[in-house]
């Protein structure tokens, strides 16, 4: 089958010769090939003005992003079999650096499936599409998770606001075999039940397990406080590494039902709080608590580039607050999933909080997301989590 | 008593208030206080042109850095009391941290010791000093180490070329008590036999050990290549992780001898080639090996700015030629020791080395010095190490 071409400016092939995957619509020939002539998700092939062949890919004419490569390979364009390959290299890649059936399995552009995100939860998939392309190629993934895989069930998880942009609309279903509620996982011989299809994003973060296994080094017979817990994944993993006493804080009830189950689970005490990350911390300096170790793993505080100075100054109030509920000697354990922070913005950020409340910091180790979050090194967007160890002293 | 002031320009107390511990002889108003005037190793106040003290610390007429910071509090400025108060924080963080006693005790500007490191092995320690202010400091350093740790020796390795700069002799020499030839370590379960006085640096790389650690992941069942092996550290810990087959290459014919006693005493099997790692990685490929996982931790390619561009090349091409000898579907595990070298710079290096060959590239986890090499977050010199684990697939 002939593919459409789609025609870039003169010299914008080079970031995707480098490796990247995208085409932003301000790169395309509109005057050769308009992006109107498009419909969302059609499969098209990139072309070099001159019309040399870049890869093939698909296209969405309503996204800033208009178009990602699939494949580099005139051999191989995009097609099931190309699918199948691609989900094949990524389970190659898990089912090497890990004995349990418990990762993401997919991540999207670093897996070289664009707009694609599956995590493995044992025999049960959560599935996240976001691109109008990807989703015109929903059955091919479907079927080549089925063989590749042979799950008892696949849930899309199909939620996310990224389809908004692409101007797809929100669904959670099942679509095939059967899916239930929770699913347990194991992690570092801790076990959790975590909520798919009510929980948020698939349920789990398994970007943060590197770092989690890392407070191993700090958790024996430390007072532990985890802010933003969701399911008690910090807190609890510190209680089975030793830790004395944790405190989970998060906004929803719910989530804390989840990690006090959680705690029982695994035959470890937790207490938990449910409020404001930012009151909560307050009000535990105005009681005189303090603690050894102080994790802050929030949500994104910036998601788009705009929110930057706003974003920034919360996590510095956040961190600082932080810091002032450990006593002469702690560690701060503090995250960001924002990629628009660079870890030596982050770090920056909390020198100055130190500064701040006259505390000597002291970086002990610089996590990033877990091995099946793989950053491709051609697009900086798919390096995004970091996780500062820090001991803050007097 | 009272200290010789050292006044800068305005506004050059700037970095030094963000947390930094350099002045450089640029930033001192050499027209209230010349540098002529002070001799090499001096105590001073730093002061602001107001007047308004900064800190103390040492001051080299002689060297770019002019100053470096020992102290912000005006009550406890430069002493034998403040010097041993450092030692015990330095301990403190190591104690606190590793159930075994051998780690880097001291790493200069991060502990807020700007001119000293000192490693630990069991009951001996090795020291370099740097500067002049250090230099100076001498004696009361001794006696601080001895009085914290009550180490049987400590070695004085002021062989680094950094005391050049500084106008500083070289030599080696027990400073203290009895020190071995010989000292024996355990990182990880394994264990090492280092040459401590006859050795590189200090005799160990402690910086590498948490990246070490993450080989657990990798090696089992694999054929690993251990590039610039040294005594051995890499390849044995992949070997005592389960690898299949070990190759260590080193220039130094002494080197690998301690690599083959080091196998010998953790009763594994490693083979060793004593030759250039260009040559050897090129002479491998011409022989048709292939590798599951190769390391390659080269020296510092870029040890002043001024060699940053031949530096990076070097980097590439030792990048390409490991790359090479990987499978269709490999580990390629790639370190930089180069401050002068980004994190960013390094995996934009690996990319263009993996388009160059026709490789995809995922970037597993990225390692930085470890645990007890921590990073003052105020000094960006105090970062420098960096560990890539890619994977380089068809």
């Amino acid at each position: 089958m002939e593919l459409k071409p789609l025609i870039l400016k003169k010299n914008e092939e080079r970031r995707l010769r480098a490796g990247h995957l995208w085409v932003y619509s301000n790169e395309v020939d509109t005057a050769e090939t308009p992006l109107t002539g498009f419909t969302p998700g059609e499969l098209v092939e990139v072309r070099e003005r001159g019309g040399r062949p870049v890869g093939t890919g698909y296209v969405n004419p309503h996204s800033l992003i208009c178009a990602r490569l699939l494949s580099r390979d005139a051999a191989h364009p995009v097609s099931r079999s190309l699918i199948l390959h691609r989900v094949n290299q990524a389970l190659a890649l898990r089912e090497r650096l890990s004995d349990a059936p418990f990762y993401r399995l997919v991540f999207g552009e670093a897996d070289l499936l664009p707009g694609l995100v599956v995590d493995r939860y044992g025999d049960h998939l959560v599935v996240q599409i976001t691109t109008a392309g990807m989703e015109t190629l929903r059955d091919d993934i479907l079927d080549a998770l089925d063989k590749v895989v042979a799950p008892l069930g696949i849930l899309l998880r199909n939620d996310s606001s990224a389809r908004e942009l692409e101007g797809l609309p929100k669904s959670v279903e099942v679509a095939r075999g059967t899916v239930p509620d929770e699913a347990e996982l194991v992690e570092h011989g801790t076990r959790f039940r975590v909520p798919l299809a009510a929980g948020q994003k698939t349920g789990w973060f398994y970007d943060q397990s590197d770092n989690r296994g890392r407070l191993l080094r700090y958790a024996a017979g430390a007072r532990v406080l985890d802010v933003f817990s969701y399911v008690g994944a910090w807190g609890i993993q510190a209680a089975r590494f030793g830790a004395s006493d944790v405190l989970c804080i998060d906004a929803s009830e719910r989530a804390l039902q989840h990690a006090a189950a959680n705690a029982a689970l695994n035959d470890v005490h937790i207490e938990t709080l449910q409020a404001d990350a930012f009151d909560a911390l307050k009000a535990l300096r105005a009681e005189g608590r303090d603690f050894d170790v102080v994790v802050v793993d929030p949500p994104a505080f910036i998601k788009r580039r705009k929110d930057h100075r706003a974003g920034l100054d919360a996590y510095r109030r956040l961190n600082q607050a932080a810091m002032q509920l450990l006593g002469k000697d702690g560690i701060l354990i503090s995250c960001s999933c924002s990629h628009h922070l660079g870890d030596h913005e982050l770090l920056g950020m909390m020198n100055l909080a130190a500064r701040h409340v006259d505390r000597n910091l002291q970086v002990i180790e610089t996590g990033g997301q877990a091995w099946d979050h793989p950053i491709h090194p051609a697009i900086p967007e798919t390096r995004y989590l970091k996780a500062i160890f820090a001991r803050v002293f007097m």
